[in-house]
């Protein structure tokens, strides 16, 4: 017998239909003799609604008023979950995020979990229920109800399971599991069957979008076994773990991130600490820079080209033309929110060097223009003209995964 | 500078310009220096929307997850109206059930409140914060959410006036304040002044809608005084307390109730216990009797007759025919549901002996044939035929108000 978390995010709850499709697949689980707990986000469209409701009365409500009201979305969904298994004959009970035990810091709409209090769960878990518990919400030191902002669902199901020591944590998806590209762009995309932590925060950092980083992170460091998989078909899904057993691949995925903008500030002074400075002023905002690319211009001047998420683009040129720019002469700040960053990803490009030039050479081939490189020991993104996103993709995946 | 408790229904906070409305009252209030709890309901199509939700599901739901389902209705209006307080330059928070101190019995879907720990609504009041609380919900000892059930949003305003010691409790409706009659019905209807608990009590249960008589009961208890008005209009409403300044009127209200169903049980024995009997079986499966008659019929038998709410119409013959009427030969059970409880409440008519025959005057001008007959100390309630109850209404309220 074995304690399995389970995890369906809002689309796989999204109507009566789909609720009873997810009931039936914990139910099937906890027929098979095991434990199991169920994380649930809000219904699909409810967020959503939600959010439109507060809009019409404050685009900028409190953020302490936007948890209170956010986390009624998931109070509906667990209650009709649980309903729906008492339907199949199975007991369950639904938990909210603080009865599940869910103690988290006080920042509103982004809190992190600071612990999960598991006395209730295993109480409920020892009556042999399933156990139903709102995903992405929790109590902060104030006994006020915190979110824990995007993809928040994932990391509270692997918040339980690393509290409850489960043997296996699926998080159920509207995707078979992880592929080696965006199987609607490449159509000779393959599943994996598995990946390791490493190589799966690359992936959904660099917008793979099948899991939410913060849960993987918090997987990897507890040791916790994920599996990704689809509520719709009954197929094994991919499973992230810290080892895969399978023979180490040379490349595991090709991602494509469109949501990106790249700003070139040139003709500024050759002297130590600008860099820094400029970076400073983002950062005191929230922006986050990615790749960044130093080069120096003519009459002892440089210029900096750096990416940033493509929301924050506009404001970043804003506080860097304000605040800084101004200042010297010929300087001048540019916004280029066409780009792409492509990337490959693998644990085995480590112990391979042609890796970087056999991806160059695809692309090169292919007639795509590199703007800007980044690496890591697992990983190589370039930075291209959007357009070519889709085609670069298919390139790479065709060079590295033609032969698997 | 008071203490004043606001409650909103459902239909006051339905959209955005109506918790817009509801916000700039509030505002009002609070800006004139008062300290202001407001207790809302859900919004006007939540809960019917959330009701729909689970049937879909399974018309037979557990009550706990019903309670656990339709909390979140009060969670959205609580919060938006927060959000629309602070849009209005206020400084607002919403509670739920549980953070406001709502410690009520186990029963999921009727509970009963048992205290209200008023630590947090304090801590709240005293940052000068308007405190925004969820009517109708609770948290039991199992840490359950349960709900009060019909009318509860108003027992919850009473109970926080109650242990807040408020010097005011406003029950906000879509009617101006307690009438002389329906408004609707009859277009001389007046509205009082001031009214005593036990009169508000008597109209209440007699089918006149304005205020929950949980919260009437309550509010008696602790001599909170209340006051019912409109959130549309801006008039002062009835105020509801121990004992009207105003100089005793003979009737304070006349109302009608069609909710209602006559069940005649003929040909009984005529033997002690039979009555008591059948009214303990009716009882044991939670059905409420209202008027009683009996007669004696021929060959020493007798009939009772009697009158239950009409959803418990079909049910109270079932039952009686099942286990009681089948054991005497001849005996009979016959249901009639198109009875109407016509009444006449005021705490004037102890000490004026004429009301009655004034009354059934009044009813035999009109040709209306009265079937059965039920007074109380400030009451006297008549059953009709429910084509007249509307004509009853109108020529008592002649009868009793054209002098007035």
């Amino acid at each position: 017998m074995s304690l399995i978390v389970q995890k369906f995010g809002g689309s796989s709850v999204a109507d009566k239909d789909r609720v009873m499709n997810v009931a039936s697949i914990v139910a099937d689980t906890y027929k098979k003799g095991n434990d199991v707990v169920v994380v649930v986000s809000a219904q699909g469209d409810t967020t959503d609604d939600l959010i439109a409701k507060y809009k019409e009365i404050d685009e900028n409500a409190s953020n302490r008023e936007k948890d209170m009201l956010l986390a009624a979305g998931e109070q509906i969904s667990i209650s009709l979950l649980a309903m729906a298994l008492h339907k199949l004959g199975c007991p369950a009970i639904s938990l909210l995020g603080w009865q599940a035990g869910f103690a988290t810091s006080s920042s509103h709409t982004t809190a992190r979990i600071k612990k999960v209090d598991t006395s209730r769960l295993k109480a409920e878990i020892a009556k042999k229920q399933i156990v139903v518990v709102a995903g992405f919400q929790g109590l902060n030191k104030y006994d006020d109800i915190t979110t824990l902002g995007r993809g928040g669902s994932d990391t509270s199901a692997v918040a339980i399971a690393a509290a409850m020591h489960a043997d296996l944590c699926q998080i159920y998806t509207d995707v078979e599991g992880v592929y080696t590209a965006d199987p609607r762009k490449v159509p000779n995309a393959q599943k994996l069957e598995e990946i390791s932590y490493d190589e799966m925060l690359e992936l959904a950092s660099l917008g793979a979008q099948v899991l939410n980083n913060r849960s993987v992170e918090l997987a990897k460091k507890f040791g916790i076994e994920l599996e990704v998989l689809s509520s719709l078909t009954h197929k094994p899904g991919t499973i992230v773990k810290e080892k895969p057993k399978m023979e180490k691949i040379l490349i595991s995925g090709v991602a494509k991130d469109t949501d990106i903008a790249r700003i070139s500030v040139t003709n500024i002074p050759n002297e130590p600490g600008f860099a820094f400075k400029m970076f400073s002023l983002l950062s005191a905002k929230n922006i986050n820079v990615d790749i960044i690319l130093q080069s120096i211009g003519r009459n002892n001047t440089k210029d900096i080209t750096f990416t940033v998420a493509k929301d924050n683009g506009a404001k970043a040129v804003e506080i860097l033309e304000k605040n800084y720019i101004n200042k010297y002469d010929g300087a001048q700040v540019l916004l280029d929110d066409s780009v792409a960053k492509v990337s490959i990803v693998g644990s085995g490009m480590e112990s391979h060097p042609g890796v970087a030039s056999d991806m160059f050479e695809a692309l090169a081939d292919a007639q795509i223009n590199i703007s800007m490189i980044s690496t890591s020991e697992i990983k190589i993104s370039v930075l291209i003209d959007a357009d070519y996103a889709d085609k670069a993709v298919r390139v790479l995946h065709d060079k590295f995964f033609s032969e698997v």
